[in-house]
This record gives structure tokens, C-alpha cells and sequence, in this order.
């Protein structure tokens, strides 16, 4: 029986041009990108806030999937975060064309009491502050992983540091964990990191793969090579809803557990960058998932004889 | 039994700076850093160049791990020659400080009678219109491995896809994949550059690992997390060297054997960087290599239950 898990992030509508075409006004943020890869494995809770003009039915199919949409706040009159971006040609580096906060702006996030007791909390890359003050309303979570990014690095990094000591695992990429430790070598940047609290520390490295450190066992795991990426928005928080799904439905968090959620964080990833928005994510089957794990497993196995 | 090795490349004297030192005149080439990593698994056979100036001495430690020196040429009141370089602190870039070619200008493989029959060549990545020449003198081998560089691609192109064409594996490392194929996604790049006759591309990726296309096989190996690097010089030949020695030492060239290959290949560059020229390298023991390829087992193993 998978453990509940309660995701806090962005909840958006994103205007994304990249080489393959543009979108505009699609479904986005942090939470819902989180919440459409964690339901693969366990129950989601999303807290989040978006305005009165915000598109209620385009949220159907990820509560087909079993995304609780009771903490997502609708203010009266209020315009939803809004964010456009435009990705260069090598589908790694993106301008922003502008950021409208919206309700954004004034979001406190408020726990439905009946979900303060959730084992597995996610705290996706929103102010630090506000980071502290979700932990203030949860019943000591037995999991909390953080997500967080550069901005926050800095312009709040002593709440910054205060939400990572408080967590049990932290993902970060690998700029990140570079700013954050002034390490160069991401191994090194790791154990820095875990020194501040978090028992498990991944390291994601977009087309490289991600590394993970935990205790003193470290994984590498390479990305899939994919050959056609149309949008990359959202895969971080791709990556870290199999991730934290994968452990919510584990009966035990061992280093193996860790591995699997690595792997299976890496395969939704990998779907989620094949479109626009939520839109392959949304449709994977579970057959195809399968077929995707199996190719990291094909991708990576060798034999020393 | 394992088969024998013939490599043709350059033998040369290199003075290096990096973060954690200088040294001048030490031990460099592509032929010796091959060869030290080849000999660990099969005899090597070194064809090169070098001055009177040499000093002979140095290579007795090849000698001593089953390098046979026979085919390096010594011109009379040559001078060898020498590459100067200084690192970059992210000891990725760096930056060429003198070039002096000496004898190297005027070289021309000559392979010796005894070794035109050898079944495995490496060339390292010297002028495409030689490594054509040392092909013309072999008999047939039974597996042709090619390297190359950025500066061939630039001014010696169509000599180069005769040997890639000629070739029955290739190695380049990233940006050459990139370069050769105009293809940025390296799994796109290996295809277009196996589609020119090599059965098998393998992609070096630096502190990124490695990616290998082999038929409709694709391998990815994480390089090893490793904390201190004192001198990148010759890791890519030695990748090639453990490559290329593990293959001669395997009964068949299957696609187990060729992922074998890479991890050897890996797990000996791994050393080679943690001092300079081929100082660690040389030093090796057999259970350092053991344990270290262990830890590439660690590193990656994951089980999806």
C-alpha cells in the first residue's frame, strides 16, 4: 500500500517556444509536473494556488490519475501565475520573456489539516520562507525531500539553508549543488551538501543523468539518449514526482529503493520532454513505462565476467 | 591467449601544468598512454618517432608490463617531440602552450615485417593520410580502431572518412561527435557516424562518461565520481588503450565483450588522471584495478524488482 504524498509548488500556465513549435497558456508549474509523475506510484496531494481565470477541466486527466486537487487554493478575481519562456537550439539554455507572479505573489500555503499527517512531503522549488512555513504545519513527515533553484541560492540562501537541514533528501542540479558548495567536482558538492542534514543527496545533470549520495553509497545512473526533445520545461520536477513516487510505494527506503526511484524518476522524465506541457507525460501507459524502464536497465548492464 | 596490438601514434615529451603542479619533459603520447593501458590485458606493439634525444630509460617500465618497443624509430640528432600545455581549474580546458613537432614532423609509419600481421590496430590520432599509410602496410586485421582529433576534422576531412569508412571501430570524444556529424544529440551523432562503416562508435564524454553504439546496442557509462584530478593528459588514449586490450583478450567480440571494454577502458583512465604523465598508470596493481572496477559495478548497478 503506497504511503500519501503532499506536493507545495507552482501551479501555472506556461507559454514555451522551442524549436519544435510554441504553446501558449498550457498547464505548468513545478506541483502539477511533480504531482502527474508521483501518481504513477502512490496518492498526491497538490497545494498550490492559481486564480479565478484559471482553466479547472484542463486538470481532469491528473485527477484521473489520482492527483487530490483539495489543497489547490482559487482566488476570487485572481490571475494565475503565468510564465513564457523561449529555449535555445540545443534545448538546454532558455530565456525568460516574462514572469507574471499573479497570485503567485501572495501565496502562504495552507495544509489541509487532514493532510498534515502525510508521510511524504515534497517541497518543490518555491521561496525557502515559504518552504519553512509548510514543514511549520506538517506532523514531522517520516520523508521530506526539497527541490529548490539558483534564484533562491541567491537572494534567501539562510532559509535556504535552513529548509535543507531540515530535509531528508535534497535534489538539486548540478549548477546548484556547484553554487551552493563552491565544489567543483559534484561527488565532493554532494557529501558537502549531505553534511548539512540531508541523509540522501541527487544531483540531476540534465542530458548527463543524475548522481546520487546517500550515506556512502554513490549512483550514477546516464540519461536515455533521446533524439528528440521538444520541451524541456518541467522535467526536474518530472524526475522528482517518479522519484518520491517510486519511494512512497517502497515497504522499505534502502539504498536499492533509492536506486529504483532514481531510475524510475529518470524514465517519466524522459516521456515528459517528448511534448509540450503535461501532454506525453499525461498519456503514458503503463506498458509503456515498462518499456522505457527496461531500456535504462538495456542501456546500462554490463557483465565483468 | 590473448591477441596482439599494434598501435601507431605519437610518442612524446610533455610538460604540463595544472592546479596541483608543473612538471617539464615527462613521458606523453598517445602511443604510450595506449600502450601502458593495452598491456595490462594483451602485448602491445608501439610503431613511433622519437629523437636521439630520448631518454630510453624512461620506458622500461613498458617494457616491464609486455610493451614491445621494436617499432619505435630513433632519428640521429632528432629531437623528440615536445607539447607544452597549462589547464584550466576546471581542468577541462586548457590551453597549448608550445608545440615543437621535431622529429614527429617528418614521420612516416613504418611498420616492422613481423607486426604487419597483427590482428588489432589502434590508431591513434595522428595525420588521417598516415594512419591510410599504416593501413596500406597491414595485412587484413580483424579489427581496425580508430581515434582522431578536432584539428583533422578541420583540415585533413576527406583523408579522415577514408579511415573512418576503413575503420571497424571509432572513437571520438563529444564535441568530435558533434564536429564530424553536425548532429548535437550524441546518440544521433554515433548512428550518423556508424552509418559511414564502422560497426561500432564510442562516444568518450569526459567526466560525463561514455556512450557506445554498437549495431542497435546502445551503452551508457557514468564516468567514476572522481574528487581529485591532477592531470587529464592522455585519458582518452588511455580509455582507448583498456578498450582495446580488454577486446584482445576476449574470445568474442560480442556486445558483452565491447561493454566490458568500456568499463576497463573507464576504470583505467580513472587512474591515469590522479598523477601526472603515465606515473599512476604505470603503477597500477592488479587488485587496485580489480577494486576500481568493482566500484564501477557499484556505481551503476540498480535492480527494478
Amino acid at each position: 500500500m503506497p504511503r500519501e504524498i503532499l506536493v507545495v509548488g507552482s501551479t501555472a500556465l506556461d507559454s514555451i517556444e522551442t524549436a519544435h513549435g510554441a504553446v501558449s497558456d498550457v498547464l505548468g508549474g513545478s506541483a502539477f509536473y511533480f504531482a502527474a509523475a508521483a501518481a504513477r506510484y502512490a496518492p498526491v496531494l497538490v497545494v498550490g494556488v492559481v486564480g479565478e481565470d484559471f482553466p479547472m477541466p484542463r486538470l481532469e486527466p491528473l485527477r484521473r490519475l489520482g492527483v487530490s486537487l483539495e489543497g489547490l487554493e482559487v482566488v476570487p478575481g485572481g490571475r494565475t501565475f503565468r510564465w513564457g519562456g523561449r529555449y535555445h537550439a540545443d534545448l538546454i539554455g532558455r530565456d525568460t520573456l516574462f514572469t507574471e507572479l499573479g497570485v503567485f505573489q501572495g501565496f502562504r500555503p495552507r495544509i489541509p489539516p487532514a493532510a498534515r499527517r502525510r508521510p511524504l512531503l515534497f517541497l518543490a522549488n518555491i521561496q525557502p520562507r515559504l518552504q519553512l512555513e509548510v514543514l511549520e504545519q506538517m506532523a514531522a513527515p517520516a520523508l521530506v525531500v526539497t527541490d529548490t533553484m539558483n534564484l533562491w541560492i541567491d537572494t534567501a540562501r539562510e532559509e535556504l539553508e535552513r529548509v535543507i537541514t531540515r530535509s531528508h533528501i535534497l535534489i538539486v542540479n548540478d549548477e546548484e549543488a556547484r553554487q551552493l558548495t563552491g565544489e567543483r567536482a559534484l561527488a565532493a558538492a554532494a557529501r558537502s551538501l549531505a553534511a548539512r542534514g540531508p541523509r540522501t543527496v541527487v544531483v540531476k545533470k540534465g542530458e548527463h543523468g543524475a548522481l546520487m549520495l546517500s550515506g556512502e553509497s554513490l549512483f550514477a545512473l546516464p540519461a536515455l539518449p533521446l533524439e528528440r526533445v521538444v520541451d524541456p520545461t518541467g522535467a526536474g520536477d518530472t524526475f522528482a514526482g517518479g522519484f518520491v513516487g517510486s519511494l512512497a510505494a517502497e515497504a522499505k527506503l534502502d539504498d536499492a529503493a533509492l536506486r529504483r526511484a532514481v531510475v524510475r524518476g529518470s524514465a517519466l522524465a524522459s516521456f515528459s520532454v517528448e511534448a509540450f506541457s503535461l501532454d506525453r507525460l499525461l498519456a503514458v501507459t503503463p506498458d509503456e513505462l515498462d518499456a522505457r524502464l527496461a531500456r535504462f536497465t538495456a542501456l546500462t548492464r554490463f557483465d565483468l565476467g
